[in-house]
């Protein structure tokens, strides 16, 4: 049986990879991945041979590591943030029931939420929802209704994907939707290039989000109704009495 | 100023630990825990002190973590999974307020969500929603009211805190609302032990999930609409076509 390791390496940096992920890059012979998240790691696996796809090519990918697996090389398909939230590891289990030679491991890592998270504070503590506003593989329908009714059950909400170029009004049709329910005055928080050259973070309520430009590179938070904001820091209580 | 480190470790094994993480605890002079936590991590730091709270006595750790860091010693508290996903993070920011001259910092982790999912394959690819079921410090009314509008909304739900003696028929209870409006086919997976000896992993339906009882150290995932089993696994597509 040949073994694939679908790893995520964590937000970029790699002292935020998990030493597993480290230890299993080391080992294999060929380490496969998007452009930008191969050269984020081949600086510290200098002898390894480096496979790369352009995005939007996920299943030419795939196939590649599989067919490097299938000749007998050990195999590391690499993803940032974490391979199992809208990473590649679906997609190499579904793909896997054509190649009954190969199986395929999941390595986890640190994903953007959190990572992201720890830079603005601790905004994650308490119950949330993840959504990405990306529409290319998910109706517009759909996103809006996760976001009307994730606003309001009151989740801290964590969004992936929040603009690009083409997309450069989604994140405030998102703030407006999720203004339905929850109050303009809400906590929010944005990091850019979490754990990268060049990270940033910011503080601000929902009202002010709507109007703020964001790019592919930046992932957003927006409090519950109990989140607050402790010295310029994102804080969601859990509920713990210490006074 | 006096750095105080809030490190998330990990499921429990110490390669899924960061090398953040790993760095950040032998750089300091005393690591403060919860005792399981503690004991998770002793052996692979032997030379270090340790300083441990019972369950429940959350603000008296905190406290004690910032005395120690008043003394002038390199304080690190570690909590399992990830330090901000229902960990110490948003509470020892809260407290920092009392510590003028201490600054608390956030290491991220692998939390059991994303470390759950890699053990059952990939549940978590598309949007999801995490609830945890314990209601010591949320209400009951609101914890059914999140589990109601995400099952509506069709996210994967992870669910934290499932299950423990005092609270055995929660998942049960948990279920019936999701089945207001997910099918009792959807696929559905429990990880207990992730990352520690004895860890284990099941794929079932819904409506077997219902009747399944479950501990403390269970994690519960529940599939959207889409989510499939494969070959075994638990997986949710993101939407990729392959054929």
């Amino acid at each position: 049986m040949n073994i694939i390791y679908v790893v995520g390496i964590g937000p970029g940096a790699y002292e935020k990879m998990t030493i597993e992920a480290a230890d299993t890059l080391r080992d294999s012979d060929v380490i496969i991945g998007y452009t930008v998240y191969v050269d984020l790691v081949r600086e510290h696996f200098p002898e390894k041979e480096f496979l790369t796809t352009p995005m939007r090519k996920e299943v030419d990918r795939c196939r590649m590591a599989f067919e490097e697996a299938e000749k007998g090389r050990k195999v590391a398909m690499i993803c940032s943030g974490d391979a199992g939230v809208y990473g590649m590891a679906g997609l190499m289990l579904e793909l896997g029931r054509e190649y009954p030679d190969c199986e395929v491991r999941v390595i986890p890592g640190v994903t953007a939420a959190t990572g992201g998270a720890a830079v603005l504070g601790a905004p994650l503590i308490h119950d949330f929802a993840l959504i990405s506003l990306s529409d290319l593989l998910t109706p517009w329908e759909k996103i809006e209704k996760r976001l009307r009714l994730a606003a309001e059950a009151d989740f801290v909400i964590c969004l992936y994907n929040p603009g690009s170029k083409k997309r450069a009004d989604y994140l405030e049709k998102a703030c407006e939707i999720m203004m339905e329910s929850k109050s303009g005055d809400t906590v929010c928080g944005l990091v850019s290039q979490i754990g990268r050259e060049g990270e940033s973070m910011r503080v601000l309520p929902l009202k002010e989000l709507k109007k703020t430009p964001v790019d592919m590179f930046t992932t957003v938070f927006i409090g519950n109704s109990q989140t607050v904001e402790v010295d310029g820091k994102m804080v969601t209580p859990r509920g713990y009495r210490y006074e």
